[in-house]
């Protein structure tokens, strides 16, 4: 029976993907017409399951689910609708059907709490090059600045830019069902992933400067190579996060000059990405890793400049909620894995107004923000099972 | 008294290098009007020294020294006159000032043999993306493509196409001085040295596959990282190359695909060049670095394709003659260092028709092609008491 109601929700998913700026891709940035057509589609759905719906004014679409007594607290369910361009059906948005299809199945029968699911009208950060609006607004955290820089786009979409946004109720929590974006749950072949934490960001810019020369005419022990020192520092980094409990570490972006098949490279500008759950560990890496930039350059008579372009805290999700969610996953009949999301999510922002959890559903081949990424439907099954499992815990 | 005919030689390259194409820079392309000024100064200073002087029908400059007995055969002596952009004062039109020093020090006595001081009109390759013009028509191996290709140029210079070019006197052989354009002989502490070869040159494009991914939600172990693939190799090059002696191997360019500071390098493009004066080592070489990217990419699940771009023999030079040299490098006080080139030459050329020699400058800093390559005083001092000697020697 479940799994008739994970076919509908990527079926829907699938027929939302349709609602799209670019014919034969899916792109749906924050507040384009094209967003209409979703909430209208979403609008009926809610509706038919019971739901009072609204649009705020930064775009989020809100359907309400009534409790049993007034004057209950909510419990939210939600992702977001925007995508990135040429992107996939269920990034964001099955977090939202999802939630519409839980409602569905309660039937009409109330909880002791609200359940409010909203879609957030943008995370990804592609219109404005301002992640996060929907989420932001929603907490009442969304800076002047980004309100003044969106109102014409909000009162475009037909609403009123100076309308409250904040919710006002008092919450629960939130859970966001987003599928990983990553190979570990296809890997250990496992549906489901418990998040524990929102990694850390460290980001560098690292210049290693040496000195160009003619390929023919300098011998390798008089050489100074920007590129082999870099070859060398990035197999370190590589081996550093490798050793390293759950970190990340990416050399994304690299830039040779002068750059010709017959001479030396002289500089070389690359990116180092560092990302864990524990900023002390990643701080600590990073560094590390900057350490031995400048000890293998120094051997080799090389000299390094560095900048650090990015340093975000981690954001631990809630413990207690996580449980709840281990809890229902195992009763659902499956491994229980907790990990870190090495993306930012929604639930990121929310956490700092509520407890929050998420729940990842397994992405085959790690695909994502490509057209060809997917979930299996029993996965989507074990989701709602374990939605279920939880909203009836909760209560 | 050396010394004063050194900074003669000095003052006047630096004097040439004032014709220029751009001023503030010394650029000077084949049969480029500024070559006129050129010719000018040298054939006036040639015609003093007692040469007959000619323009051949590419545009060689040609001065004839007279030997003692008519129908001796010929020694020349040479390099080029043209220059790459923003090029130094010394590269090539010193080996021309230097010819043309050694038969002004003659003083007018005869030797057994005529001496032909050549500037080579061409030699880098800029004007038509083809090298060494010069010297393949002096020893009629320019081909009727090539030949075409510079048939207007050649008229807008004022020569006729049609002239013959190819030397028809019987030849002793050939020698070239010329700055070393490296830093070895700077980081033994010698002025002059011997070339054995011009080492042959293999280039490679290699490209390594793996696949993109999310920088934040990839583990380490679940990678096909390019870039980081390509790092592992690049440590292999260089250390196969340091320990073999005389092999030069660089990375010189490199791309990653697609570039972006929080996305896993999917794809790497990157060119490899070889170059040994041994044909079978450089062949060895080459081929043992193309093993190691199999195995690294095979044990990081990545592929490899590439490709041969070039596949250059080595030019050995005539042995007699390097000997010649040794002695007298050795009778003018300093020790004897033979090495290879590890760039090409108009002697490369002419190696094909007669025993042919160089002898290499110290390049202050390893410089050339660039406004501050120079010489030192003493080393051109040096430079003309060996050639002296040498030609004392061959008489």
């Amino acid at each position: 029976m479940m799994l008739n109601h994970a076919e509908d929700c990527i079926a829907r998913c699938r027929a939302l993907a349709l609602h799209t700026e670019e014919p034969g891709f899916t792109t749906r940035t924050f507040l384009s017409p094209w967003m209409h057509a979703v909430h209208g589609d979403l609008i009926q759905w809610m509706r038919d399951s019971g739901m009072s719906v609204s649009v705020d004014a930064v775009g989020n679409l809100r359907g309400r689910y009534a409790p049993a007594t007034a004057d209950a607290p909510v419990f939210w369910i939600g992702s977001h609708l925007d995508t990135v361009p040429h992107a996939g059906a269920f990034d964001g948005i099955l977090g939202v059907v999802l939630g519409v299809k839980l409602v569905q199945l309660l039937s009409g029968h109330p909880l002791p709490f609200a359940i409010e699911v909203v879609g957030f009208s943008e995370e990804e950060g592609v219109r404005f090059g301002f992640p996060f609006i929907g989420s932001l607004a929603l907490i009442g955290q969304l800076n002047p600045a980004a309100t003044a820089l969106i109102a014409g786009a909000v009162r475009d979409f037909g609403l009123n830019p100076t309308d409250p946004v904040a919710m006002t109720d008092a919450s629960l929590g939130y859970l966001e069902f987003h599928i990983e974006q990553g190979p570990v749950l296809e890997n250990l072949g496992l549906p489901l992933g418990i998040v524990e934490a929102i990694a850390g960001q460290t980001r560098m810019q690292i210049i290693f400067e040496g000195k160009a020369g003619h390929a023919g005419t300098t011998p390798m022990n008089l050489r100074h190579d920007a590129l082999a020192c870099a070859a060398e520092w990035i197999c370190e980094v590589e081996e550093h996060a490798g050793k390293t409990f759950g970190m990340v570490a990416t050399v994304g972006k690299l830039e040779v000059h002068p750059g010709a098949p017959n001479v030396i490279p002289g500089t070389v500008k690359l990116t180092l990405d560092v990302r864990h759950q524990m900023d002390a560990t990643r701080r600590h890496g990073a560094a590390s890793m900057l350490d031995a930039a400048h000890r293998i350059a120094h051997r080799r008579g090389l000299s390094v400049s560095s900048a650090i372009t990015l340093d975000q805290a981690a954001v631990p999700l809630d413990a207690q909620l996580a449980q709840a969610l281990a809890r229902a996953v195992e009763r659902s009949g499956h491994a229980v894995h907790c990990m870190m999301s090495g993306a930012g999510h929604d639930a990121m922002v929310i956490a700092r107004a509520m407890p929050a959890a998420m729940l990842f559903l397994r992405s085959p081949g790690g695909l994502s923000h490509h057209p060809e990424e997917s979930v299996l439907v029993e996965d989507v099954a074990s989701a709602l099972s374990v939605g279920m499992n939880f909203l009836e815990n909760l209560a």
